[in-house]
């Protein structure tokens, strides 16, 4: 039985094999209409995101399953204390799949080690969201045709968004993949993800601070909302803000094929007038998110008929257990009750906590 | 494909189609336990309303779809700042009609303009609610055998009772309509309901502050509720507030087939004795609800097979498009981005805001 | 037709044939996936608890039927201030079954004198949850094999504890069942179970302040939480607290087939480390009481093919209307309109309210 945690928790091989399931329910929907007949997804939301546990639930209807759940903390047990690996025991009893969002790092992680039934991590904080990247990847796969050899200009808030730095990490096992990342110094990609991912597998990138000089070589951009709140100086934020929104008038130098996507939602940084324009594809990514929510799915209860979860030996070498404590005030770690500590060893000496990626040193 | 946010959006032969689908449907629940299998509604509840969003839900739930939403707006992306017509796009992807409840005057409008599928408004502000109007009409003509030579009073609130506008402009295309306008001179029709609706369409009608001395001419008796909060004279309230109070007692003089409607939800404007009276149909207005609502999912999917949107052409003669601005804090001009800015031409100079019906002058 | 509001509305042999019903299931769940198709459960949370509420979804969904709702009064028609017995006729029009949890003693008691369906008591302030019990019961019966011959300790809050007391009224109809009840001093079992249940039917029991000294006799631990919130002396709570956590080490002198059931959600009064121990039947519950609601509603929704209420004669003798007035504010004759004050006679000239069970006098 496997749980997604992580996008890296999906081997290439598996991605490519949830693309093409994916492509097949857009090819033959009324197929896989009955494929999840008496089967329950549980969307347990301890924060709201409409648009995600939407996507997750049509998906399992579209499969002709049902679904359960909760839309926000205040209507969980979690307000009566319950701990995410209790809930998670307890819904197993009602359930055959979870898709947990949670604002702790790590929340979904801690589920899938006490479930009895497959996890998805809907998004942990500012952690991970690996449905979201499945949404695109499978869009720039339906717009191009290909994974590799491609240009890809990520732009705006490339320091705080997650769903940048698992892109990145995705798309880093394919070939000929080119780079330009395209945002303020304030909001430049962290060092850890240049350092741990762009650089240890070879990518090829480089870096701008402006998205019109990006913009004629881009196969791919990928939009993301810079926030005022990020800024230290305000007259750095007025005097930029305006060149990380896309209008029709900047896509003049685009190539006439490039692909627009976004996370969503959006608020100001895509002009609506860029919808109607054909490479505008943030609406498609929503479809095909639902797709491939609808192939991971089949792919997890398929899984779930070995009841053996597929989690690491942590008593093996590489980890350590309850000797250092994570500071992450935003980790799972800082509330749940009796919850073993463990720290993965990576290299230089570092540690790392396994539900935030939180380091610490011995 | 069409939407229907007004009542007037549906022409007297299509609402005499949906109530003869709504008899049927009664009459023979079975025949259509399958008719939206693989169908998705999404009630899209930016403020609670318990009995409208169910009624959505069983609705489609007895036509063999199913149903994904949220019931208010702080579970939705609209609380990240989404707005209206992004977040129709996005639905878009997941479900195969929408039903929107919204706090802005215009809401559904803006999101039938941009979803790819129909859009039915279910309360937006204190504007439009077509389907309570669909429910107060089947109703009426499942009680009586007609829409046409009744005698309907009104009793209350009839200044900001949204039900009862909409349900005198659903009667004014039937012959024979008396109108009897039973209240308070603080809570009396407004002006424009009369001009526009009743004299415009010459039809009958009374004003009276009596609900003792109109009961006995009735065959329809609308209640609504007076509340304290409307009047600026708090003795005449209290003057005044039981004369508007339905109670068995008051019934002595109505007719023995009257018939008593109520929009729900009740307070004390009717005494829970009367219910037990063969003359009350408010609860039987909630089945009925139902029923249009399923006639109504039914018909709307069928338009939906032509994806073009049945909407006016608002380039042509009769509308002026972002020159006036619209003053309404309580129309979806007020927070909708980039939202054009369109009015329709009246008589006597007067344009009216497409969103929420307020008034401007060139 | 029958409602379940309390456990022993439930007679023995109907408790008997339940719990034969759930066994069947659990043995045979695909024998059951369609037997409620085209029905629906109406789940009326008007306060949060998330356990409950998807165990009957999930029930009414193995059986092949549906679910609509709410799970908090804010999303809710009261929030308009709609009485519970409107709220019950409403819901009469959308759903075949209802299930409602009320922070009010006494709700859902009133919304079954008026629904048109079966109502559930999902919970009603701290008064019953027959359901909880049912849970219990089954977790018992399919653990031992009986439900009579059993020593039962109950560990914990034995005083405010609504599971501990309607499970203590359960087992009263079994013989050969002795109670050990094990408590501090500021948590004992309140005078009138004792007088009510255990005395008036000869049960056997003892008390005692300390679970080591009681857990080598027990077939059956019922643990429950001890609140620091409900000791006006810290210290003593401070000196007790550990001694009502249950841990391995105390488990130590446990008979080797006991059974640990608690009625979660817990906080800290099973160590984490007790999961694992096979005596741990908590988890177990959660599905038993799947299984039992998924039979009580099978059994409720064959009741309701008559559709006259199973309810008392409360003109007859030994009730008295509206000539006392019930002080409870917990009970729902605190707030709802037009409500008949309708009292039990007891012994000794004690009235009891039919609400809440408060006491009055002539």
């Amino acid at each position: 039985m496997k749980s997604v945690i992580d996008i890296l928790d999906l081997s290439k091989s598996e991605i490519d094999s949830l693309i093409k399931t994916a492509c097949d329910i857009a090819a033959n929907p009324a197929m896989y209409a009955d494929r999840c007949r008496g089967k329950k997804i549980a969307t347990l939301f301890f924060e709201p995101s409409t648009r995600t546990r939407l996507s997750f639930e049509a998906a399992m209807l579209e499969l002709g399953g049902n679904a359960i759940g909760f839309s926000e903390a205040s209507s969980s047990s979690a307000s009566k204390g319950e701990s995410v690996s209790d809930t998670a025991k307890v819904i197993t009893a009602y359930a055959d799949i979870i898709a947990m969002r949670h604002p702790k790092e790590g929340a979904p992680l801690v589920a899938s080690r006490s479930a009895g039934i497959p996890v998805i991590n809907a998004g942990d904080g500012g952690h991970c969201h690996p449905t979201q990247t499945l949404a695109d990847i499978l869009t720039i796969y339906r717009e191009k045709g290909r994974l590799s050899e491609l240009t890809v200009g990520f732009c705006g808030d490339l320091k705080y968004g997650r769903t940048v730095h698992s892109l990145i990490a995705a798309l880093s096992r394919y070939s000929g993949i080119k780079l330009v990342l395209i945002s303020p110094d304030e909001l430049k990609l962290p060092g850890y993800v240049k350092n741990e991912i762009i650089e240890k597998n070879g990518m090829s990138y480089r870096q701008t601070l402006s998205l019109d000089e990006a913009m004629p070589e881009l196969d791919i951009l990928y939009m993301t909302r810079v926030q005022r709140e990020r800024f230290t100086d305000l007259r750095q934020y007025e005097r930029l803000k305006d060149s990380y929104i896309l209008t029709l008038d900047k896509l003049k130098n685009a190539k006439p094929d490039m692909s627009i996507l976004h996370p969503l939602p959006r608020v100001n940084e895509i002009s609506v007038k860029v919808d109607e324009d054909p490479r505008a594809c943030y609406f498609k990514q929503v479809y095909n998110g639902k797709l491939m929510r609808m192939a991971l799915i089949l792919y997890l209860l398929e899984t779930a008929k070995d009841k053996k979860r597929e989690i690491p030996d942590y008593s093996g070498d590489g980890f350590i257990v309850n000797k250092l404590k994570c500071s992450n005030p935003r980790c799972i770690c800082s509330e749940e009750r009796e919850l073993d500590q463990i720290f993965r060893a990576t290299e230089n000496g570092i540690y790392r906590c396994i539900y935030c990626e939180g380091k610490a040193t011995l």
